[in-house]
């Protein structure tokens, strides 16, 4: 069976890029991509993205792309899974490349939310919810982040300024990282006079949406040796799904699908939560950081908030998160922010996170999800040994 | 190196589904997919829709569908590639099982175009253009095919009436199809009197957009033959891209991806053109369907639609296509239609055509084009020996 590496990482910076058009953004991570693995032609394009089709009219962003980018004529598609677009778009890559068919494949995940021509952002964003049940009640992305936290609240006994380490750790990182959209530190004292967004999620719950794009070439681990100095083998690899809407769950505070992805990919690389030195999680909001720490394994039902209490998720604790800020202050790039996630987890297994690294880090996980947790995707990279 | 066969085959039929929601009219396409292949149970599933999010305003539909045909919690995600979105969901599930992570895989291809609450459905089908350079001039979907057309006119010295053919052969055949959106024979003489769309194409060059699911159900050629008393194998698959934009082709009458896509799918079958029985082919407009046979190498460049006027197209003839009726009288699902071809082609290789039946049908071709051939996916399948 053919393993898979990466062997070429780029970005932009995730902000509001008035200027700059959807297939300019790509091209510019993808440019990086290229360079970084030295080689100008791929097999595939794999797009992640969600919403282009509501908010720039655009669809069939494969075949555009891949022609802007200098790769007319290569096979590409866009992958979709709302949020988790761009991580969905990472296994395409990563099937495709075992598939032994395609020997190098690119991802680009990309999101243009400045400048909508079609539909509201927070429409588009809902749409990632189940229309007929969710959305068309009024619920919004937000919305659905805030019934979560508060039953998170009711259930373990927690209040709100019990999320602000999330938040605080983020920033915290972020400022470092100067690809970050928000790049200021974060007190406690600010997170609980935050404005409200959707009761209980405040302003500093929320992850902000933003432009950006961020790119992964991946091939045979066999031929990145060859290829590259510093070769980051994607060692697990998992996909799952959960019910689309919140009602259809048995207990909403447990994200199955993010649980099994975890747990599958792990089984994949033979790793347990020990072995993992920083964990690139979706945190969409404070409540899904907390859920996802504990759908992994790294804290139990109830718990994963104490780990940002007591410092364990810092570059420097037992579990490292958001180690480049997140999508809290990174930015969330929605369909791109899954590939920025396994790009800043090969930037800390290459040492090359800067005033972000973890130090030593082997083994980092991402974990990409699709609204409340719909779809988790799971990616366990070591560098290539 | 892992081979893959069909071993399920489902799908509605093609017409205004006003009263059935996109998660509905995918579940009866995957149940009788289920029903076929005699299992319950599959391990992912892809997804081919173009629209759902600016028709529907409903995104993620790979969870949705999946948690909604009881098959919660497998991997699931949308592919998207316009209307070759059906075809390029077919070539994800034969990398996937190809890669050996994924033994067997459930493909749905589903568009909801009636009810809509979104975008116009003309400006969502215009998405699949160049939004910045087609699009945003009032290039629409119809407006593409009819540039096409009056080219090939022009170049070719040929009149409107030589394309009636393809379409007298696709009411032809989709007379006898139970589940055609169509089923009225066509005369040349009606042909000639039809309103024009978007000049010189007119209601009768053009496919029908329409409502529908197709599935198919692949997994290892090896386990196939132990599950079903006829697989179907894939032997050919193949994906490719062109421009978005027909003004940054250097000849728009060729089309570059799907000679491409079919001569990388007819190498790896180790077929020729003499050895397809019968081709599904991309009939968005009469003009593409002249262009795909041309582009196959069935016809010189200029005389595609010379098969169509001998009589060369029908189900006796030397190569017959659209032989359910295609998209011109099955009807165009657009994200759909790449399933229902495969479907269609499954068929005809198991003999279950009707009477639509090719006779001795052994080797049969399905092409998806993207708009304009922007993207083309094809796919040759042949009864398992």
């Amino acid at each position: 069976m053919t393993n898979v590496s990466i062997i070429g990482i780029g970005k932009t910076n995730v902000r509001e890029h008035w200027d700059t058009s959807i297939r300019h953004l790509a091209w510019y991570a993808i440019e990086a991509a290229l360079d970084d693995a030295h080689i100008s032609e791929v097999d595939s394009l794999y797009v992640g993205n969600m919403l282009a089709g509501q908010l720039s009219n655009q669809n069939h962003l494969g075949a555009l792309i891949a022609d802007f980018s200098g790769l007319r004529g290569i096979e590409a598609v866009t992958v979709e899974a709302a949020d988790a677009s761009g991580g969905a778009a990472v296994r395409q890559a990563v099937l495709a490349v075992k598939s032994g068919l395609v020997q190098t494949a690119l991802v680009i995940g990309v999101e243009k939310i400045t400048d909508e021509t079609g539909t509201p952002v927070n429409a588009a964003l809902a749409s990632g919810l189940d229309a007929d049940f969710e959305a068309v009640q009024g619920l919004t992305y937000a919305g659905a982040g805030a019934l979560l936290m508060r039953r998170y609240m009711h259930e373990h006994g927690v209040e709100v300024a019990d999320f602000a380490g999330f938040s605080v750790n983020a920033h915290a990182n972020g400022a470092s990282n100067p690809m970050a959209m928000f790049r200021n530190r974060l007190k406690p004292e600010r997170f609980a006079m935050a404005p409200l967004v959707a009761d209980p999620v405040s302003l500093f719950d929320a992850a902000p949406a933003g432009d950006g794009a961020a790119a992964i070439i991946v091939t045979s681990t066999e031929r990145a040796r060859d290829m590259v100095p510093q070769p980051v083998d994607i060692i697990g690899s998992a996909l799952a799904t959960d019910t689309m809407g919140l009602h259809d769950r048995g207990d909403i505070l447990h994200l199955t699908a993010a649980a099994i992805s975890a747990a599958r990919a792990m089984e994949a690389a033979s790793v347990t939560v020990d072995d993992v030195d920083l964990f690139e999680l979706h945190d969409s909001f404070t409540v899904m950081a907390a859920l996802s720490l504990e759908a992994a394994g790294f804290a139990a039902r109830g718990e994963g908030w104490q780990l940002a209490r007591d410092g364990e998720i810092g570059l420097n604790g037992r579990i490292p998160i958001s180690t480049l800020g997140g999508l809290k202050a990174r930015g969330n790039p929605i369909g791109a922010t899954g590939v920025y996630q396994v790009v800043e987890v090969s930037q800390q297994l290459r040492g090359q996170a800067e005033a972000c690294q973890v130090e030593g880090a082997k083994i980092g996980m991402a974990q990409n999800l699709g609204t409340t947790g719909a779809t988790a995707v799971t990616h366990i990279m070591r560098v290539s040994q």
